[in-house]
């Protein structure tokens, strides 16, 4: 595991942007002076120059790799965040007088469902808003007839994730930007995957959109070139100028992922950190994680403390100790930490050391 | 003027992603390192931190002061490119019953009216199209009520640039994404300007949006959160994750674009190179600008050579003495010279030596 000898400075739990790996760091850095020795810098090659298109080749093929993607799949990098494709996916598969199946499970997926409704019909199947998403929606029906099931796999604000995909035979579509390819799953039985890079796979500024192409080409809608999935197939991502250095660094993130064993490796890893938090957490009676326990996401680790003095003492701690991105999303209050792909298991060593320091010194 | 000194060892003529000025490059590889000192890269900040709010906070401010906007007018960074606004602009701005008059003179207008008539009538007051975009239409009447006049500054591909701003009480909405802050005009006259960044001003990645306030809330049709300048106004320009680094960039070459004394500062850099070049080509016949005289771009210098063997020589030439980017667009063939803000003076001059040698080689 080449990142627990990481000389760690700053231990970063931010929820999005964040961490990414020092290699992807130190790459990164160096292209933006000297491209793989070219004399220019990745800011400054054209985005149709063979220099680049290796670049969005190797992205899409590593993705594919790491994915396991069947051939029916496309990868696409396209520009904006998550919240682009919560209004771009009903416009290119749902039909106004079309019904799209949502689960509320989320800030986010509430978002996605707002969005819907201006392009088609909305079934919201369930909600978990009557105890502030603490928990994951179960034994709902899916309408056969829906166009697609919307969900959000992994919940960043409330520290949820479903740990299984649902049973249906309606194309699935998720919004997988706070968890895509921390966890072995079956990808390909997605309609549509879609995600921020921001977290586990890169750079603000592009969306990972993974779509089976018999999802598109359905609504009758007159569509925007740019919003158009099948325009961009067609393009092979290069549409129009992509965001090239945040696809660049999408792409050294996503190499790193393959040379340290896929997702599955990095699965391992990701429950040993989780394990190690979330035992932590149930072991010390002081801290109190908010959600149901069967739904607890491995990838952002929310809990509070009663006491709100000692919230503010915990959190100067952890400060002291050179912790960034501890504090929890103001919605929520307490602590967030967020243990992305690239987080190494030293930095949460650290903090649940300092929690049993803590606890024991409040005991 | 600090680019003279300049250490060269490729001149890059990129028509976009282009050139960036040195102290961009070498600052934007630092942060990505160590930000500010932080210990963290500017890859992983949080967008909502105060680390990236002065950054956002720099970036607008700058441009009010570079653009010297009055108080009516709004700064926005937003995902994506200038195609993105081909079709947001008349989303946000055009009712279905209302014309607005595009103005046919490139490659890139043409596309805007395609994304238009998506949303309302559109009205073509003149074209170049007849002589495939060599010059800038002039003496068209626009519909004194049309909801806005649309224009491309200047014409990337083709080579053509209009130095003047249009008379007329219909608002002004153009494309400078090829020429902004490359010379002084007052752009306090516009509706709403827009730039993809990655010519002039910044990294690929994230567009600039100048409106003016009363442009909006005027369409009856439901908006898109993601699609709503008045959301990204509320939000200060973080309505969702921006593209941080792409900002981050943007931010960097508007500071230094300041520090070298401002739009007019650069203006005079850039008469310079785009009269060193032109006057370099109507000395040499063997060399022939394909652009209308009095519409030549001081951004995209075009031009070809009636022997194709020729010019498969002068490209050879080009490419032995480190140059790049000067091939012609496929539509054109030939040459295209770019010569963005950031181009030192110093490239032209190597340019047209080869260029004075070349000819005088094969006279």
């Amino acid at each position: 595991m080449p990142f627990l000898n990481y000389s760690i400075v700053v231990h970063n739990f931010n929820a999005g942007p964040s961490i990414l790996p020092k290699e992807v760091f130190e790459q990164a850095s160096q292209a933006i002076l000297d491209y793989n020795g070219t004399g220019l810098s990745i800011l400054e090659i054209g985005h149709r120059t063979p220099l680049f298109q290796e670049v969005v080749d190797e992205a899409i093929s590593t993705t594919k790799e790491l994915m396991k993607l069947d051939s029916d799949h496309e990868v696409l990098f396209l520009h904006g965040g998550a919240s682009t494709q919560f209004f771009q996916i009903p416009m290119n598969l749902l039909n106004e007088q079309e019904t799209a199946a949502y689960l509320d499970g989320g800030v986010w997926g509430k978002k996605a469902i707002k969005e819907a409704k201006l392009y088609g019909k909305v079934e919201v199947v369930a909600s978990s808003k009557d105890k502030n998403y603490t928990y994951i929606p179960k034994g709902y029906a899916i309408p056969a007839d829906a166009a697609y099931f919307h969900y959000t796999t992994n919940n960043t604000i409330e520290g949820t994730q479903m740990h299984a995909i649902p049973e249906t035979n309606v194309p699935l579509v998720a919004d997988m930007s706070s968890d895509i390819l921390s966890t072995v799953m079956d990808f390909n039985r997605f309609g549509l995957i879609y995600a921020g890079a921001q977290k586990n796979i890169g750079a603000a500024g592009v969306n990972m959109v993974v779509v089976r192409k018999d999802m598109l080409g359905r609504v009758t809608r007159p569509l925007p070139t740019m919003m158009d999935y099948r325009e961009h197939i067609a393009a092979g991502s290069l549409l129009n100028t992509p965001p090239v250095f945040a696809i660049y660094v999408c792409m050294l993130t996503l190499r790193w992922l393959k040379q340290l064993g896929g997702v599955a490796a990095i699965e391992a890893i990701n429950n040993r950190k989780a394990g190690l938090l979330y035992d932590t957490l149930d072991k010390l009676p002081i801290f109190r994680p908010t959600v149901a326990k069967e739904d607890r996401s491995k990838m952002n680790v929310v809990f509070v403390m009663d006491d709100e003095a000692l919230e503010k003492e915990f959190l100067a701690e952890c400060k002291a100790n050179g912790m960034v991105g501890v504090k929890g999303h103001r919605s929520v209050g307490g602590f967030r930490i967020s243990l992305y792909n690239a987080l190494p298991l030293e930095s949460v060593r650290v903090l649940t050391e300092l929690m049993n320091e803590f606890a024991l010194k409040k005991a």
